[in-house]
């Protein structure tokens, strides 16, 4: 998608082949800076710090990753320390533990003289296949939309709901709830997206607001507080978001906060929809419930990061000096608030059948 | 309650008899100062502001907002004036009008020589019975407290999830919603209060938090968006929260947000009490789609205030440049949700017939 007036991804090979970049996602929106990448220490840091975050890219990154590590040394021992550094960064993205299982399997199977260039491949392919689901996620997504428009008597525009960011900036391109706005507004349907600040680290306040302004449709930033009570007033159509990690049921863990929207969806009989690209569900998981919730610094909640008067970026202090705070990153919208899922394969019923009908092959993996 | 280890109210008659004291509640918590006021103008700017916030401390400072009016030219013109000036400061808090109306008729059935004096007494008279209100709120509050600590079998603590501010920072002393919290806390019933941060201007981070460190009790603050997690794990035993206007059926207007956690509960199974003193109650409205939602500035959500690393207080920008903002600072949540509304005369069941039998005096003002 565009950043800066320029078709750009989340995540390249550099020119020499061998170090990767990236966007550092934490200087956004009020600066676009890119980073590169040159080691696996620096591509588990960028996971940690946020520089690069949303599950699809998390894993696209954990790849390269990989990669970055066998060009250092293609030895096993580095290969399963670079997987254990990965996999320590964030707990509850599943896409990173299917990306780095996924690059260690099939590094492990060659003569270390080979690894090195076979993990790029593999890391690029990752890459590339994140950017086909997610243009499908894209195709089927339009459904809905479109048919809201219909429904509306294509007049007025069609007023969509997203809470925290599942654009482009959260996978390799096209995002995954975004990928259908984008595709909805390529054919031509007047579109107006709500953004959820997303607090604490205001991903919808700083990354969907920044990329929906550089891709040129419409939005209005909202606090978190103010969804329900634009249902309640009929000001909005539909809710998109994505997921973290999506369970064989159909339980949905994504940014803290999904699961008020999806109550509030549900209770304005409005429909309330979840772009997850395959990656992101685990078919080994039978309900949300087990799905570990990462708790992260509670400086996050105390201290929030922005723009002063004379354009420096600097931190604020919000809350009183000995008042402690908590900052669980997710929550599980249960599936009986969900109504489809949207994936590269097309749209779901929230349900162990429904998501077992589009992908079969992993009706095996699914623990009763 | 207690500010830096004394006991105050939120507004105070000075010594000299004719101005009026209040604690700037803007400058909170990284400071506590106060202000004076010598006029309506500033008493009404106090108000729009936010100096002074929550509905019946709002209330009562347009009652003192009409004394110092009637102190300057006691005339029908000024008395005219004062009304129309604070009645037009904040749309949604029923108090404001019903303060203002009540000092009105007072006065203007008084001859111009008798207003002042008589204008200073009724204000005073009116803090008094908030003060009388709250601390009845307070004991009748007790008894949710009190029934869960029962049936945690005497264990842990009592674990409650407020929004925004309802403390005594919201009204002139006491508060509502945490009346019942302060009374419990003298009783010595163990209890730790979750503090929605309350976006976009963070009254709970920065009032509810910084009133209940120096009363002693313990909290911690979330974003908002992190209630529903916390009630679905289990971590919340009961919400409490304050309206601005309750109307005669139950339904409840209270800071942006509140329905959001109001869902949360009901689908948890969990009480949800809002503690509404009767001056909250607008009984001409039989329904909260007739309440009017006050629209802010949308710089209260694309930039916030905070303390720098220096000390120093400013506001950050956290949106793009170019990406607007709503500010909707109430929203409604139907009665259905609300488990008791907590009133100085007892705890009602949120519809007509529960509020009309507690307040039989306004069954012919309520509107079918």
């Amino acid at each position: 998608m565009k950043a800066q007036g320029r078709e750009t991804r989340t995540i390249w090979l550099e020119p020499d082949g061998r170090t990767v970049g990236i966007i550092d996602q934490t200087r956004l929106p009020h600066e676009f800076a890119t980073l590169r990448l040159t080691d696996v220490a620096a591509a588990a840091q960028a996971i940690k710090s946020m520089q690069v975050r949303g599950a699809p890219l998390i894993g696209a990154t954990a790849a390269y990753g990989m990669a970055l590590a066998m060009n250092r040394d293609a030895s096993d021992a580095v290969l399963a320390d670079a997987a254990t550094t990965l996999l320590a960064t964030r707990p509850t993205a599943i896409n990173l533990h299917w990306a780095v299982e996924a690059m260690r399997r099939h590094l492990a199977a060659l003569p270390p003289g080979r690894r090195s260039d076979a993990a790029y491949e593999r890391a690029a392919a990752i890459c590339d296949d994140d950017v086909a689901i997610n243009r499908a996620i894209g195709e089927h997504g339009i459904a809905p939309i479109y048919a809201t428009w219909r429904k509306k008597g294509e007049r007025g525009k069609v007023e969509i709901l997203t809470h925290c960011n599942a654009g482009w900036l959260a996978t390799v391109d096209w995002g995954t709830a975004l990928a259908p706005v984008y595709r909805a507004q390529q054919m031509g349907i007047p579109l107006h997206v709500w953004v959820d600040e997303t607090r604490p680290r205001n991903q919808g306040a700083s990354l969907t607001a920044w990329e929906l302004r550089e891709q040129g449709v419409p939005h209005t930033v909202i606090a978190d507080n103010a969804g329900g009570h634009l249902m309640r007033q009929g000001k909005v159509d539909l809710c998109l978001v994505g997921t973290d990690r999506t369970t064989a049921n159909g339980d949905v863990a994504n940014k803290i906060g999904t699961y008020l929207k999806a109550l509030a969806a549900c209770d304005n009989n409005m429909p309330f929809y979840v772009a997850a690209p395959s990656p992101s569900i685990d078919w080994s998981l039978g309900s949300g419930d087990a799905i570990p919730i990462e708790e992260r610094d509670p400086r996050e909640v105390t201290e929030i990061a922005g723009r002063l008067a004379d354009g420096t970026v600097a931190r604020v202090q919000v809350t009183p000096d000995g008042s402690q705070a908590a900052n669980p990153a997710f929550d599980v919208t249960p599936a009986r608030l969900v109504t489809g899922i949207v994936t590269e394969r097309g749209i779901a019923p929230a349900s162990r059948d429904g998501l077992a009908a589009l992908f079969p092959e992993f009706r095996a993996a699914v623990r009763a």
